[in-house]
């Protein structure tokens, strides 16, 4: 992705730090945020510093590579309870995103076919690296894909940060905008605010404009009246989760949008990776979502007129909230998900077929 | 309406002042402005320190009688061109509100009875004040009418605040759940958060902190969430203006809840005075949408750890914002009206008949 005109990967290693935009302080401010163990890795996905489920994979990727470089000794037997210790914690950070678990599967059962610590060390880092290479190129292929859907002088509605700051470069719902506006397609992006934490406002908006791609941050509540007058052709979302029927579990007001589109006959696709497909969900009903703590919507982040980034309460004293922080949009609202291999149907006999070749 | 313990109206007048709680200040501070002459009233309006359709025609109506008192001599001509001119400007602050024109219209076409340019000082005033007592009674018959909809442990969603502070007292889409709430039922309020101006977890949520009503705030982007998990039973908010078919032109995002409400088989009520009825408006496409400005969305108020309140931006410098303040709900989603005469099912012949009665 394009910083300040120059390329950066959200997330990448270096030694046996992992380094992270962070994403706390944007789009106030550009800082990298350095993980010097896995333990401040498994804070940074917990704490969001890093978010969005390819993100989160990788970052877990990295995470238990650190972990194996920590390790003192050379017991076969020691490192491998180390390694699941690690993979424990850092798996334990966010429970919605399965894309973390794959991550982390991945590189653990890579390294561990090894006999020896220091070639499993050596095998973690580097089944980490190609892991984020992977994620970015098929990010990249997404975006392929998806921009053969995007016509000239479309406008596009996007919710939440499926962007790059999400995944390792890119992005998923992003990646086919990105790919249009290279491709000198006249595109205008509508920003779903997404509250309680912004993410639409604060990253998806921040990566355009860095980008240079026309776009226009709306309230979440706008997005209906916008679909409603025919402002807005195509909609495009990420996936936190998918079930195998096709149930996208996606950040919160997904569900809401979906059904918008639906009502308005809108074109409703969501973008994700095949592995966000979780063989053990056969419905959105397998799929937990993740209650976070109710002061994301009491209170909220920004910039003061000094610069000075300011958390402020925006509501009374007494009053509590409640902050699901996902939901799941039935298969039935979506036209279609479209992944590093083509787009698929939202219908359990083509998902099977992709799932089965990922 | 209580606030801290004792009874308060929104809006009041006083020799030639009108009173009103701030608005902007709520729910950090509770303070109550005072407009001197019939220009602040306006601009009270404009800035919305004052807002919601039935108070700003209450305070339209108060505005037009400090108009008529600040009026110099006794050519009657001359009053009434001063009246006309105070009417345009006040008219002007807000252009959605049916209210407010039906408030300015009822005070002034009383007072001009009058040949007598004393007589329709003192006629502006008592009329201005019979429009806010009347305002208020039919804000309790709204209740009374609601209240028997609402069931006994059933939980309900609000949008946008239609509470007391929205009118003169009882509020409209807030009356029935207050009037609930006297009469011993056992409820809870889901209170939209409401973005861009934050009407629900500023003002919603603090009458029903202040009335000590079970609730909890949530971000907009949730309600279909726990919608579709059946942990609402029953939508009701208030309207700014409502065709003669049943089309309802509310808060941005009302068109939202509706489409979502009625996905989930939900019932969905509009509560508002007869006045709201637009005679000139046959459907939705004759209500004009106020767009605000994107700063709206862009900058947000709240209080700091040291609570003073605070305005911080929480979008990139670059990023623009599109803010329509209001939507039209086709009637074919609302379940019915509640008014002060009962509650109509919208359908044009139903309308037609409240409305030539009211």
């Amino acid at each position: 992705m394009i910083v300040n005109n120059q390329n950066y990967r959200t997330i990448w290693m270096e030694n046996s730090s992992v380094f992270m935009i962070n994403q706390h302080l944007l789009p106030h401010r550009f800082e990298i945020h350095q993980s010097k163990n896995y333990i401040e890795t498994a804070n940074a996905i917990k704490t969001m510093i890093v978010r969005g489920a390819p993100a989160i994979g990788a970052t877990g990727a990295f995470g238990i590579a650190q972990a194996a470089l920590e390790f003192k000794g050379n017991n076969p037997e020691d490192f491998k309870n180390h390694i699941e210790n690690a993979s424990k914690t850092l798996k334990s950070t966010r429970p919605t995103a399965n894309d973390l678990f794959y991550a982390i599967d991945f590189v653990r059962n890579k390294m561990l076919k090894n006999f020896n610590v220091d070639d499993a060390k050596k095998d973690a880092v580097k089944f980490a690296n190609e892991y984020a290479d992977w994620n970015a190129e098929l990010c990249r292929q997404i975006g392929e894909h998806g921009n053969k859907l995007i016509k000239n002088n479309q406008n596009i509605l996007t919710h939440c940060n499926a962007g790059a700051l999400a995944c390792v470069d890119f992005g998923t719902a992003l990646s086919p905008i990105r790919i249009a506006h290279y491709n000198k397609k006249n595109i205008f992006v509508y920003v779903d605010e997404t509250r309680p934490r912004n993410q639409g406002a604060s990253l998806t908006a921040w990566e355009l404009a860095q980008e240079k791609i026309s776009h226009a941050i709306i309230a979440d509540n706008a997005a209906g009246h916008f679909m409603k007058n025919k402002k807005i052709d195509f909609a495009i979302v990420g996936a936190d989760r998918i079930a195998m029927n096709g149930d996208v579990a996606n950040k919160i007001g997904t569900y809401t949008k979906a059904v918008l589109a639906k009502e308005n006959e809108i074109p409703f696709y969501v973008a994700a990776p095949l592995s966000t497909f979780d063989i053990n969900a056969k419905t959105g009903d397998d799929i937990p979502i993740e209650e976070r703590h109710g002061d994301e919507v009491l209170y909220i982040s920004g910039i003061d007129e000094d610069k000075k980034i300011k958390k402020i309460r925006i509501a009374p004293e007494e009053s509590p909230a409640k902050n699901p922080a996902f939901d799941v949009t039935p298969a039935k609202y979506i036209t279609g998900i479209i992944t590093e291999k083509g787009i698929i149907k939202p219908a359990n006999e083509e998902i099977e077929k992709f799932v089965k070749n990922r």
